[in-house]
Parts: C-alpha cells; structure tokens; sequence
C-alpha cells in the first residue's frame, strides 16, 4: 500500500480502459441526459449541447471513475477504502461502497463546501477532517493509514478514474456524434483527461478544451509551460477546481488537449446564473467554467456545435450568491 | 368565431383524443425526463418520480396543447391565432405559431411575470397588455377580435388543448407503470384534466390528486361544493394558477379526480427551493404546489410510489425570493 496520490499505478490508460470501464459501470450509473436550450444557442451564437452530469448518481460525474475502481475490487479483500477529497469525489466514494458493501474514509479540507461534507456523512463515510491544501491533506491520510488497512483510491490520478470519467464523453459522443468542440472544467484533471481519451478515438477531427478559473490555472501554466506546475490554496468559487493536475493527467492533457483556457470567477458566477435561467439546471461553479469559457467568446465556438460537460451540481445553496435568502423550516 | 371561452368547443375530450394526440405531436416536442433523487425521497419517505415539463420546449407542458391544436388547423386557412394567457400558454401559442408559419396574438395582464411577457415577445407574438383579471382578458380580446380575423385558443377550456396536455401523463405511465399517485397542480384545469383521462385509462387503481395554492382555491371549492366556482384576482406567487377551473375541466375534475388539496405560499417556495436543492432543477412556483403538497404530507403518500408531474420552469429569477441578487452584464 502506496499512500503517495499517482505513484501507485502510474500508468497512462488509453481508450480500451474507457470501454471497459463503460460496460463495467453502465448498469450501476445514471446514463445522464443531454441538454439544449434555444435560449441559450441564441445567447452563444452556436448550437451548445450539455451532458447533465450533475444529475448523476451522487450529483457528480466523480460516481463514475468511483464505481469503475470499486466495481475491480473484492470487498471480502478490500472492506476499506479511503480517499481525500474537496467533496465531490468523497461522495462518490462512500456511495459506492456502501453499494459494495464496502466501508468508505475520506479526509477533507476543513475549508470545503459544508454541504458536501454532509452529503459524506450522509452517504455512510467516517470523515476526517484536515488542513486545507494538498500537503495537509496527504499527511492526515498517512497519518490514518499508518493506524489501519484501506486501499487508497485517488481522486483523479488514477488511471482506473480516468477512464470512469472518460464514459461520461463516450456517452454523450454517442449519442450527439457531429460535435465539433467538446470542453471541460479542469481541476486534478481525471475528467478532461477521460474526455480527451474518448473524444480522440471516437471523434478525431473534434478540438478538446479545458476551461479552468483564472485564479487557479495550474493546468494553464503547465500547458503552456510544457512542465506541470501546482498552485498552492487558490481562491476560486470552483472548489472542486482547487486541487492542481495529477501526473497522468498532464500527460494526457499535453498529448490530447488542443486548448487550456481561463475565466473570471465573475464569468464563473454569471454563467451559473444565465444555466439556471436557461437550462433550468443547477450546476455548481466548477461546471459553470467551461460554460463561462463559451459565454466570454473564449471556445471559439459561434456557428459550430459545441459539447459541455456539466460536471456537477452540488452547491451549498446558503453560500452561492443568488441562492441563498429563505431558509427551510 | 366566438370568442366565449369553453363556449365554441364543449365537448368533453376522451382518452382518445389523448392517444391521438400523443400520436400527432410527438415529433415536435421534447420526451421529458423523469427523474428521482435519493434525498428527496428519503425527506418524503416514499418513491417519488418527477416528469420534468419544466424542460419541454418553452419550458412548461404548455406546448404540448398549443401544438395538437395548431397541427390541426391549416396555416392557409388560419394564418392567424389570438390567446389571452398569463404567460406559458402565450409563449407556447408563439412558438407553436411560429413553428407552423402562423402568426400569434397574446392578450396578458399588465402584472404578468416580466419573464414570461418577454419570452412571449422573443417567440415571435405580438403582446397585447390588459388589465389583471379574467372580464378584463376577455373584453380585450373580443376588442381585437373585433377589429381582425383570428383563431381563439383557450389556453385550457379546450377539449384540444386538454387532450395535449395529457399527453405528459401518458408518457409518463409508460416509463413508470406501477405509480400509485399522480399529482399535478391546477389553474384553469387543462393539466390535471388530461392527466385524470391518461391515467384513469392507463392505470385504473392510480389516485389522481390536483394540489392548488390556499389562496387560489377555486378548484379545492368547486371540488368540495360539487358546483363550479371561480376566484378574482387571487395572490399568490404560483402565477400559472391565478386562473379558476374551466367548464369542461370541471367535469373531468369531478368525474375522474380523487381529491384536491391545497398549499400555503410558505410551502410553495419552500418547495421550489427543496426541489432546487435536491434534483438541481429549476421549477416554477406552480410546479412546487404538488411538491409541496407531498411534503406536507397533504398526498398521503408515505411507502407509496408517487409521481409529480413539474409542470414548468419559467421563474423571474429577479423576482423569486432565493434567486435575485446577481445582474447579469
């Protein structure tokens, strides 16, 4: 048992592994629907298609990658696993052990979004809170392992994660094929590199862009850069964007990417707004930066048909700046 | 040409009518989603499925009728189509309109979601502004009519227009059988009408309950009191059911209805927020009503496979008291 995130199974997966990985899961997944709106295209000056994974199992496209790990796991072999998450992939983690009747650990920042740790513990996980910022969090979790057996499962540098994630795209290429541009938020980068690897096998011609928020463009410094380059505790609304890219994922994201882009965390903040207005969706703010990215003329899109993966939808909602106001009783 | 709404068409529509329409208009618009969520359902203690018309096109259930009227009348012959709605029917009468080539009249009130007044201009109509309250819409609209030729289309007193409503229901009952309940709100009767034909038909022993706001209670009244009675004006923020029942869904409401209940203004909003929070969608005050009712436990449903249709998705998100604060650029 490696407790160093990426080192454990350092190898790039390819396209075989997001097949395999979509026949795994498929029975266990919500094949989640895709979305228009006239409103929206006539906003955008494109056709814009959304693959709603925020109305995923868990509300996150993270159950995917989490279910493909699991579902290659013995839980008479395994009974524990244990993660680090800023919330969304801890979710998806303690679901899908208590769907293989497996026990779940996950540390967090203390920093995350109060809503998604709630919904670990509601999910069934013993949380162990830590300091915000991805040496802290590494050490907690050495420091629980040194104590007790669980097999570590990354939230993105994983290459079984990667190509969980990569089923969201296969699914929705399949099912809107002529897409010219297919983009994606950037944070560990388990998603885009997931996307990356299905869209280049499915759809050659297609441009592949990562959208991150300005004020944590790690994956922009290393795409430009050529190195992989980290930010230290960025201030972005997007916390699930907080963490910088994985290993794996720089690789894919320098061989298969065609852009890395940025925005504003005011585009972030607006273009959640203009989803809900028009989609009628909540998406929390990491799945508002690629729709930013379009919004702000940065996808290059107007007259083409764009792809947007909704990463998710889990928002706290007495935190986010036009939901908050009535309390329930 | 009469311009007496109910007066001109009052044949009570069939299950029939509903399978034709279904059949008539189901190139043309959206096969909602029906969704559930976990949360939700262990907040209500029961299995609850959502038939999602706050995302067919135009974003209400709306263009189901206008489209099965309009599809049976010949663009030649009636190049022109006149309503008075308060505002989904009107914007579903433009876009259907538009869709085949014909031109739309909308007569609204003045205190109308600003919203809604808007979308109804962007598909294409021309909005003709009255005063609130149903005399005032229809002295409106016999003042045009008396000056140009032009089809009526009732936005629910229309065996047309409930026929095509239905049809949400019938999908519905096709993709989940075994519901033990169906509920829907209720405004002038054109939903919870053609949803008591499908599912009366479809499936025999299903309870059909309208839920409708405490402060527009017309139908709760007229349910208890076995005669029609209407409501002027009322206040509340549900504005797709300030209408009262229309004649021919008063029958339907009498016949095939098992119950009708009612909701406070508190319990609406909080509702939409629940939904908000849950399913990360977007409903109008009118579509949390049955929620809301469910919540309140007013369904009865407890173990019980229940399902809701939302009926649409159009807020002023200005005006709803969670969702302001943020202007777009």
């Amino acid at each position: 048992m490696n407790a160093v995130p990426g080192a454990n199974r350092p190898r790039v997966p390819g396209f075989g592994d997001v097949v395999a990985a979509a026949a795994r899961i498929s029975p266990h997944i919500v094949r989640t629907p895709v979305m228009r709106s006239a409103a929206f295209d006539a906003r955008a000056g494109c056709e814009v298609y959304f693959k709603c994974e925020n109305l995923q199992t868990g509300g996150a496209f993270k159950f995917r990658g989490a279910m493909n790990v699991l579902l290659q796991l013995d839980p008479a072999r395994t009974p524990v696993v244990i993660t680090h998450s800023s919330g969304n992939h801890g979710t998806a983690l303690a679901l899908a052990a208590r769907s293989r009747g497996m026990r779940a650990i996950v540390v967090i920042p203390r920093d995350s979004t109060r809503s998604k740790i709630a919904a670990i513990e509601a999910a069934g996980a013993r949380v162990e809170l830590c300091d915000p910022g991805l040496p802290a969090r590494e050490k907690r979790l050495a420091e629980i392992l040194a104590n007790e057996t669980a097999e570590l499962v990354h939230p993105f540098d994983d290459p079984r994660i990667i190509a969980g994630q990569g089923t969201a795209a296969l699914e929705f290429l399949s099912e809107i094929p002529a897409l010219d541009l297919i983009s994606t938020p950037v944070g560990g980068g388990g998603l885009i590199g997931g996307t990356a690897l299905a869209a280049r096998a499915v759809a050659p011609k297609i441009r592949v862009v990562a959208a991150e928020p300005a004020q944590a463009d790690d994956a922009w410094q290393s795409f430009r850069s050529g190195e992989r380059r980290a930010v230290s505790a960025p201030q972005t609304i997007a916390d699930g964007l907080r963490g910088s890219i994985g290993v794996l994922n720089f690789e894919l994201l320098r061989t298969l990417v065609d852009d890395v882009v940025t925005v504003s965390e005011a585009e972030i903040v607006a273009a959640m707004r203009v989803v809900l207005g028009d989609l009628k969706l909540v998406i929390e703010p990491s799945s508002a930066v690629p729709v930013a990215a379009l919004l702000a003329g940065r996808l290059g899109g107007t007259g083409k048909r764009i792809g947007i993966v909704l990463s998710g939808g889990n928002v706290d909602l007495d935190a986010c700046p036009f939901l908050a106001g009535v309390r329930l009783p």
